[in-house]
């Protein structure tokens, strides 16, 4: 979920200069837009961790647009009068009207989070405030309410530097309060209740758009072309569309992000492979004959580019299993009979029991990829999907399974070379059809898929792997390493 | 929420004969269509009390309808082999596929709420697992499925005269099984964990639906009209209108209601209502100046049929208390500003500090009459709205208010000798007008609307008094003495 957001993000000034000046303009004419059709309100929240950045994104949303249409509302702890009524009341009073939009500064969410942190809050009690704050969302999308949810985000080393800059300079070390250190000593416990509370409050109307805070310009263009992205979509869209299917907008689409991220091509020599091949694939068979595997289960998905070895990291995890223990489930275009249930229910027939491992060649993934990409869904449906599959994933690990997903990537350049292998290799060429390169095509589409769909479902009990992936043999390594890294720490638990 | 169904509803043999024919003609048209059309499966949750005839309607469905495209799943408790996987598991299994009836005989609540009910779950585990049933119903609605939610009810009394009916027979008294003893001793404990339950899971696309299910005839008539009701107005329903945004089918109309089961002419002569109503007013008057009154506060709504005396109410009750203290919020169309949000936030501005006391006279409730019965609001809204409504009273209970809802009931012919007296009384000719003999018009609809609203909404934490009003004098003593009495028993627990 954070994995984008602690990316190195930076703009520089001169870019950032230009940019600006195009989004203000662009900002200021959706608010005027928005004043005149007088259709929806438009409702931002602005939460996340300590220190980053959020009053100065604020401060910087109502210099850039029209104040007079622009109501922002700071919520600290309640008022005697706050308190005197139902914790929801002062949100309700302050909801921005028709054609307006109000910022809300820690909303509904922020005492909850902080009392569960603190201790004073159970599981139980943060589970019913959890389910309030659900219902208070849907009812505000259903009327209507254009509900935007920024997540400010710093990792721990962010964070941690950011303190230390602030501390070394006498000019600013008195910023660093008390508070502020409590808080970064209480990260981890933070980041613990928070992650779960994202995951099951991004709904398909509403889903939190994590914000990477470490650098201030980066930072203030996201927020920007974000709002701007959501609210020209609606402003945009025909009035015949439904409030109740109408859909948020993606993060947007940035050079920097977690796939080109990554160095793709990893050395790694055929005799290391061997070597670190065959370790990976023992430790593997062992913990999956330990005698406590009968206490959880396995689900393995692979997704990745076309030909980026999907099949054979495959076979190679297969080498290191009992064939009596495990199954792989290769996922083509869905039956008739299947696209006769909902989407999910042909992934839910092939969930292990305790015991198992099960593989699976292409997954539920397909519903944000390929069916996003290819518009075989409509967008309210692969956008709810996001929060579906985060429930679907939970259950598995709930009931015991290591839910352990690939994203096997490869650059646009080594996939031609292989693509031209494959049909110049007899044995090669039913590998590769005419939908290959047409899928090519749409390189950028689906890399923006991946990416949202990485921030939206790579969970603390469901992490995304990303494999460099041009090395074959490095992928296959990093595969079965992780599985087994995976599968050993459940043991330890079970 | 259970009154409808403790009614005393009964069907004679010949008319069900004569009924039963034409429905089963109908029901097997629409399972056809169904069938033919393969745009979305049906999906039958049959629940409730122990010996409310379940089995017996599910036998019935069956022997009604073409049993090739209907598949009736029993839920008991877990197999091992289900007991393995996650709890959804056997129910994903299970889903009938687009075309078909699939019929579930106990399904994702019975457990946890055993569970609750024997104290194997806390309150926060019951509440996770309402949290995931809720998810799981949103996401199979949104699938399109069309999920029909019966909940069989038997009062008390209806249980225990079953019981006893059943043991005194030697030929049946085999069927009242230790079970049957432990659950009746429970009763009240089931109901109190259960109404919460089916209030927070009636949403606007799954509302559950009480069965009456006293009578043997009528029960299935009940479920069978209502099923034959909830598919065709899928089945008609242009396909352009998304699943995401189609609705469940409201509780068939019956001559036999909660409005025509009221004896609307109370007798009370002047005299006796001098005395009563000086009575009532003086326990409220000294409720409302307890020395704790400041821990709770009032929301008393009036509600009612053109004419039928609310004002009056209203003027007695507000004798009662303390002028500072209270405040009188008259409710009409909503203006410019208020149409600009969310149609709860103009009653949400009104709501009472404890030890405030606020007369709503009409209220958040016209979503669901006027605005349903005179179309101002599309039904997927007004559907919805039950739900929202229940929820936003469970906050203000929550809070500590006592939610006081009163709706004040006259026949159709004491409407029209006071709509005639006001015509021809020159100080209450502006009380009518051309809009009063319209609505008059609709007295079908509107009944239809009010035991809807009834049987959604009238919750133990917010339950409707139903006020006979045709004797004005003793609606008044009716009103103030319900008043009184509610605030006395929040001022024992406050």
């Amino acid at each position: 979920m954070f994995e984008a957001a602690e990316l190195d993000h930076k703009v520089t000034k001169a870019d950032y200069k230009r940019e600006e000046a195009e989004l203000r303009r662009a900002l200021l004419q959706a608010q005027r837009d928005l004043a005149e059709q007088q259709r929806f309100p438009v409702l931002v929240l602005i939460a996340g961790v300590e220190g980053a950045g959020k009053s100065e994104t604020v401060h910087l949303l109502n210099e850039w647009m029209d104040p007079r249409f622009i109501e922002v509302t700071g919520f600290a702890l309640p008022t005697e009068e706050e308190a005197a009524h139902p914790p929801m009341w002062r949100f309700w009073k302050a909801l921005p009207r028709k054609g307006r939009i109000g910022v809300f500064f820690g909303a509904w969410q922020t005492l909850p989070i902080l009392e569960r942190v603190l201790g004073k809050l159970g599981a139980g009690g943060f589970a019913r405030r959890t389910e309030e704050i659900l219902r208070l969302e849907r009812m505000l999308a259903a009327e209507g309410v254009l509900l935007v949810k920024y997540w400010f985000h710093l990792s721990k080393a962010q964070q941690k530097q950011r303190i230390k800059g602030l501390e070394k300079d006498r000019e600013t070390s008195w910023k660093v309060t008390r508070y502020d250190r409590v808080l970064f000593e209480r990260y981890d416990e933070f980041i613990e209740v928070c992650e779960p509370f994202l995951r099951e409050t991004s709904t398909g109307e509403a889903p939190w758009t994590v914000v990477p805070a470490a650098d201030e310009r980066y930072r203030a263009l996201f927020v920007g072309r974000h709002l701007l992205g959501a609210m020209r979509a609606r402003l945009d869209a025909p009035a015949s569309v439904p409030a109740a299917v109408s859909v948020a907008a993606s993060p947007p689409p940035d050079r920097v992000n977690v796939i080109r991220a990554l160095d793709l091509d990893q050395e790694l020599s055929r005799e290391d492979y061997e070597e670190q091949l065959a370790e990976a694939q023992g430790r593997l068979a062992r913990a999956t004959r330990h005698r406590h595997f009968g206490r959880i289960s396995v689900v393995a998905v692979f997704e990745g580019n076309d030909a980026a070895g999907k099949g054979g990291a495959i076979r190679r995890l297969g080498a290191a299993l009992d064939p009596r223990a495990y199954r792989i489930v290769p996922v083509a275009a869905p039956t008739e009979e299947e696209r006769a249930q909902p989407y999910l229910w042909r992934f839910w027939r092939h969930m292990p029991r305790p015991g198992r491992f099960v593989v699976f060649d292409r997954s539920w993934y397909g519903r944000v990829l390929v069916e996003r990409v290819e518009g075989f869904a409509p967008e309210h449906d692969w956008r709810r999907a996001y929060g579906e599959i985060n429930d679907f994933e939970e259950q598995l690990a709930a009931r015991g399974a290591v839910v352990a997903k690939f994203w096997l990537a490869i650059s646009k350049d080594e996939q031609h070379r292989r693509f031209k292998e494959r049909e110049a290799t007899p044995f090669k060429q039913h590998k590769i059809t005419a939908e290959d390169w047409r899928n090519r095509e749409k390189w950028d589409a689906y890399e923006e898929a991946v990416c949202e769909m990485v921030q939206r479902t790579s969970t603390r009990i469901a992490p995304w792997t990303l494999v460099e992936a041009d090395n074959k043999l490095h992928a296959r390594v990093k595969v079965i390493r992780t599985l087994a890294e995976r599968v050993e720490a459940a043991l330890k638990s079970a």
